[in-house]
């Protein structure tokens, strides 16, 4: 704790973070040095990890027929609301020695399983509430088109990863074991729980509430990410539970500083602590792409 | 087709086949047999196929927390009206000489994808028009619930599936195409088509409309089924192919039988057709599943 409490402290305000990073002991020995990391910096790296999987995601779904039903998820892939999960799953993969061509199939998918949700959530029922973080959107389609097109955009995703199974480089395992990882993280004990705690429950209010919705939704689907990018880029399973980790807390910062915990001002420590433990998650790595990955925190 | 013809004088009407059978070349030389195929007499058999699928569901969905969703989740599923998709892919999977353990898993994924379908198809939108076919239905719980919990049930239908993997076994090619089989049956060419068609153009409810609905619903949910049972019993590549095309046209038959067509009197002479068709794609299997799984064609 005593090197979060430092790591806090290093922490500033404008969008750059000086943190302390020990090398990865099983390479090269023990060494704490200052590692200077700016969002304007990193930029171009997630400009270009963008740009590849919403380039993937135009290939992917071609306008054919039925244009009644590719037009619409073609139109509301490309329309959802930025999430740095995929971009995470990329860094992640890349930050344990993989390439980026692994993992640009999986981040396109996950940003298909975000965007399903993302629309189911904006469906106009009779019976439901709308919580109070939720801003009113301008619906492109109607309600029963909003309803059909995530329920295509679901197993789209699973296709997507399924076709990334390459013979040739025997990886099946790795993908089988991403598509549980996301499975679980959309399913009824992940993001489903957590909509169903922020639709159900919207006279409670507090902050650990807050906190179990934001841990469930935009922190499992940043866990998952950054999860299955290090499995992909060949990663040991250490680094793939820290990288959990680190993906949860990047996750519940974005849910507590974007999603529905934005107008809290009594979650300013709490955030500040999750860096905290992010950046602890990173110390052991190394590498060019230390510096991006770890501006995620600032995202 | 003359084939087919007799095979059409040779279908009565009071739930008993009768229908000539060539065995499989690669099996033993060519041969005409009559067998006899009774709905009655293979009772048992698709009751055992079907408490299987159950207690594997029941087994899947234990009553954990969060109650909220995993409890409307175990009784939407065992409540959902019946399918005989699951049933056909695990009777596919031992008609090619798999073991009945190795399509359980898959059959109860595809429960658990049918009963999401139906269960977002019987939504209550503002703007939906109600199907001449959607009888109305009791709903157990509120639209929000019955909304969310579907989408809780399609990637726990894919977790089902990469559990199934086997490392020992090394399936994992099978259990990959099969994910793939059935994302593309569930998504944007075929489930989701197919409900498209039926919810947006309820004014055109002509034969050949009724049957593209049945092709792209009911076909294609047992098209996937049978082809999938015959990947995991390890069938031969044609072997799968007719089971994929028989598939198709049962699923048709239970589509016009007993779903959107089941009033349409001008579709009987289809139904009968397709019956032919189906029996003929079974023309070169044996042994003792293949009266049992050729009586689909009257189920």
């Amino acid at each position: 704790m005593a090197v979060a409490l430092l790591l806090h402290h290093l922490l500033d305000g404008n969008q750059t973070v000086h943190f302390l990073s020990k090398s990865c002991a099983c390479r090269r020995p023990f060494t704490l040095r200052p590692i200077r990391v700016t969002m304007s910096h990193n930029q171009s790296y997630w400009t270009s990890i963008n740009g590849e999987i919403e380039a993937h995601l135009k290939q992917a779904i071609p306008l054919r027929p039925p244009l009644e039903v590719f037009e619409p998820m073609s139109h509301l892939v490309l329309s959802a609301p930025e999430t740095t999960a995929p971009a995470l799953c990329v860094a992640a993969c890349e930050l344990v020695g993989g390439h980026r061509d692994q993992s640009i199939a999986t981040a396109s998918a996950l940003h298909l399983m975000y965007t399903a949700s993302f629309v189911h959530e904006q469906l106009p029922l009779t019976d439901r509430p709308r919580p109070k973080s939720r801003p009113t959107i301008h619906h492109a389609y109607s309600p029963n088109i909003e309803l059909l097109i995530p329920d295509a955009m679901v197993p789209f995703g699973f296709e997507l990863l399924a076709k990334a199974d390459d013979p040739t480089q025997t990886n099946s395992d790795r993908i089988l074991r991403v598509m549980l990882e996301i499975a679980r993280a959309m399913g009824s004990q992940g993001m489903v729980e957590g909509q169903y705690h922020e639709l159900e429950s919207s006279s409670q209010w507090d902050n650990a509430w807050i906190e179990h919705v934001c841990k469930k939704k935009d922190g499992g689907l940043h866990a998952c990410a950054a999860t299955c990018g290090a499995i992909l880029g060949g990663g040991g399973e250490e680094e793939i539970e820290k990288l959990r980790r680190f993906g949860l807390y990047v996750g519940m910062i974005r849910g507590m500083s974007h999603g529905i915990g934005k107008k809290e001002k009594g979650l300013v420590r709490v955030v500040e602590e999750l860096r905290n433990l992010a950046l602890q998650e990173l110390e052991e790595f190394e590498g060019g792409k230390l510096e991006a990955i770890s501006s995620f925190v600032n995202a």
